[in-house]
């Protein structure tokens, strides 16, 4: 486990890295270059919405690693994910009842960072991504994550739904966070349990809800009608902490 | 109360908002554009970390009010703020115990805006910030807070602790959000309250903190020592929210 940055130097390499998916997290370009390659990376850079800053040469000069940047440095990252596996034996070395997050539509790397530093904070044993659609772990992630990356185990699964299967197997209890459920402070939410938190637009998908065992809703007092996803996570997580500790 | 946006147009009208500090929240820069004047606006750009986009003369000429944008279109905000007994008007008209969210060093626009979306929905009555180094009230914020700022009422203050004098004449309790106090769970948070949050390097500055009743601690179980300034806003609302339905 762990997250390890790359830095990506010149023009084809940094174009051939955005034509093959891999994640650009931040973009340096020389100010006033204006060529045609360059104009292919701002546009593939807008498409990826990776922030471009455009700085002096001399700073370029300074972040090259190869003395080849042609104007051009991008920084991308590798994260080794873990099994699922491996969250609960963290949990069993801990002599506790498992606590995993599972997230579903969630896209924003932001978000994604925060309810790792929250998982991390509220003593979750891991967290569980889908591999299509989720966020990945970039340079955005780490950094929000306050450094929890490097502690909290985040496992990609191909099928949320089976894993909630495979996990109920091992005696975990999943409750989703949605709308019209149960209030949260009602929910016996003691034991091993998955906490599944969806996007805020999408909220959790309906596949993934129906496997669930209780929708477990935050109390809504005003006149909007919905939580940022980071802090919805954060509140539900911390129920959880509360009455365990009772 | 409310929100609005306005259009800025031509290089010299820009220049002289940002010198002037009126805060830009989005600033459209015609493509392959390179002179003086807007090597200028770039700079200006960067000090105040305004996101820059990129775009063809023909998106200019689209979001022109005026049709004299010269390459540079720039949208600023301007919010009309509440005073603070406008804030415990509103607590009155709902019959409800005062609930007040104060923050402190909260300099980041995304956490505010996400913070006055969680004192929407955690049913507080208005959220009170000081004139100096808070964010102020932009568009970002305004998109953050997903709407709420049209709800919520924002008080602006010249010293947080004279507010927090003047409002304990009122009968409100102070609970100020920190590392080290009395684990949340263990106070009494269903009186008329205001619940004080810091922001995630320095907390809640020394004096603030002197002036309130209590320290309210978030449990930690992790290995990283701190939530985003956010999700321990929204945490902490929601202990209020909890106790109070009780």
């Amino acid at each position: 486990m762990g997250y390890r940055e790359f830095v990506i130097e010149g023009r084809n390499t940094v174009i051939e890295a955005f034509r093959s998916g891999k994640p650009i997290d931040r973009l340096f370009l020389q100010d006033g270059v204006q060529d045609g390659p360059i104009q292919t990376i701002k546009r593939e850079a807008r498409k990826q919405d990776t922030m471009i800053r455009f700085v002096a040469k001399e700073r370029l000069d300074q972040l090259s690693e190869t003395g080849k940047h042609q104007g051009v440095i991008a920084y991308t990252a590798a994260y080794e994910y873990v099994d699922v596996a491996d969250i609960l034996a963290a949990a069993r070395s801990k002599n506790e009842p498992p606590f995993i997050i599972l997230l579903d539509n969630i896209e924003d790397p932001h978000n994604l960072g925060a309810i790792i530093r929250t998982a991390n904070v509220a003593g979750a044993h891991g967290v569980i991504i889908p591999k299509n659609r989720a966020a990945g772990l970039t340079a955005t992630v780490a950094r929000t994550s306050a450094g929890a990356l490097n502690y909290t185990p985040v496992a990609k699964v191909t099928n949320l739904g089976k894993t909630i299967e495979e996990l109920k197997k091992e005696g975990l209890w999943f409750v989703c966070a949605d709308m019209n459920g149960t209030t949260m402070y009602q929910l016996d939410l003691t034991g091993p349990i998955g906490l599944v938190v969806g996007s805020e637009g999408e909220g959790v998908g309906r596949l993934v809800r129906e496997k669930c065992d209780f929708i477990a809703s935050i109390p809504m007092k005003g006149d909007i009608d919905s939580l940022n996803a980071s802090v919805a996570a954060g509140v539900l997580a911390y129920e959880i902490v509360r009455q365990r500790m009772q």
